[in-house]
């Protein structure tokens, strides 16, 4: 059985063995306002203190209600929070891309919809460098995806993928969410369905499977044989993000 | 002995047995106009045809002579080129900075250093999910980092390290040379001293340790003893970059 309290604490021991080993000294914690964040700067706070971190929210052409919830996180942790709007950067990027050519909306959504998390990917870093430059102690950029997602291929190559530490990759949605119970994450940000603040649809109808169901999946349970093709297919289309091929002498 | 014909045709079924396996269609590469990118475009050509491949040239505040090179690059081998000028979009992206507060150039150094080689790698992967749209094949993005600077860490997390496939990974400075001369890659790119095209120093000088050098130390080869400290430095200081610690339960 999962046990939320001993495997909070794992983490937060896990945490602070990495930091004390590697002589890192901050965080930098992307808050969209969803569980997965919520409940990693939950972590953070008790492993390194509120004091050592950063949370940064990333609009770009977003839904203001998520800043809300971002700051229900901060609030009740008592982290530094700081904004960087994403629109104007965006814009700007899409008119070098007008030039190239005309393209329709569906010749461009899939390039689109990875833009976004790709810019914040870059943003978290710029914020970690500068705040290791100006606080004199190294900041690492924190991992807010969990296994589900993982499973399924739900990131974005070299965006919410790439980070320096993950301290929820290796469990469930359901396994997040009773850690985030432990942590009291405020219950706004806690039971709100997965999105991406960006299409007005959730996660789960996005993809087109519950992530109760892939959790379901990679613990071999039993399951409608039509969901468990879907999730299969999209996990072996994803593989290709995890290994690239690689030419080897 | 390194054989750079036969390694050369070995690259090229490596490939080819990629792309057939996978039913992959293109390729999309970033041409900086130096010798890496010329020589993995050399081997895209020959193994998949210069009518599957689209290059990219990405400055960014970048030397105007960069962008002939790159179209020595194409030219030669006759695949098409596009522009993507990354200039406005990086100043977009500084000017929220500059609403953060008010940092000196050596505070912003390390952060702004690294936002280009992501907004190329953003650029790259836009093109790959354009063309795959509009052309109904799949393309991916070639990685264009040798064996020497993979081993001393000299790229950017979330940049020029995230690609589909790695071709010359495996190949020192020296031996992507003896490829890209069976290749015939154009000469003044060929053996043009690698630089990022933006700070007027070169790769060597920039990192302090020559490619040569760090081939010797990778073969155990015998090296001054302060050059090699320098090496195993450099390389101790990057194994991060490779391997994210994750809390596993």
């Amino acid at each position: 059985m999962f046990n939320a309290k001993k495997e909070k604490d794992k983490i937060v021991k896990f945490i602070r063995d990495y930091y004390e080993n590697n002589n890192i000294g901050g965080v930098v914690i992307g808050i969209s306002g969803g569980k997965d964040s919520g409940v990693v700067a939950g972590l953070f706070a008790e492993a390194i203190g509120a004091e050592n971190m950063v949370g940064v929210t990333l609009p770009c052409h977003s839904n203001e209600n998520d800043k809300k919830d971002a700051l229900r996180v901060s609030d009740y942790y008592g982290f530094e929070m700081i904004d960087i709007d994403l629109t104007d950067t965006y814009d700007t990027f899409k008119k070098q891309i007008d030039k190239l050519g005309n393209f329709s909306e569906e010749e461009l959504k899939n390039s689109d919809i990875n833009v976004k998390p790709r810019l914040r990917m870059t943003s978290l870093y710029y914020i970690a460098a500068l705040y290791s430059a100006i606080k004199g102690k190294t900041y690492i950029v924190a991992g807010t995806g969990n296994k589900c997602e993982e499973f399924v291929g739900y990131f974005t190559k070299g965006g919410d993928s790439v980070s320096d530490i993950k301290t929820i990759a290796d469990l469930t949605v359901e396994e997040v969410i009773q850690i985030g119970e432990v942590l009291n994450v405020p219950e706004e940000v806690l039971y709100k369905a997965p999105n991406d603040g960006l299409s007005g649809t959730t996660d789960e109808q996005k993809l087109g499977v519950k992530y109760n169901d892939i959790a379901k999946y990679m613990n071999n349970e039993t399951l409608d044989e039509e969901v468990k093709q879907k999730i299969k297919r999209l996990h072996e289309a994803n593989l290709h993000k995890f290994e690239i091929p690689t030419y080897r002498k």
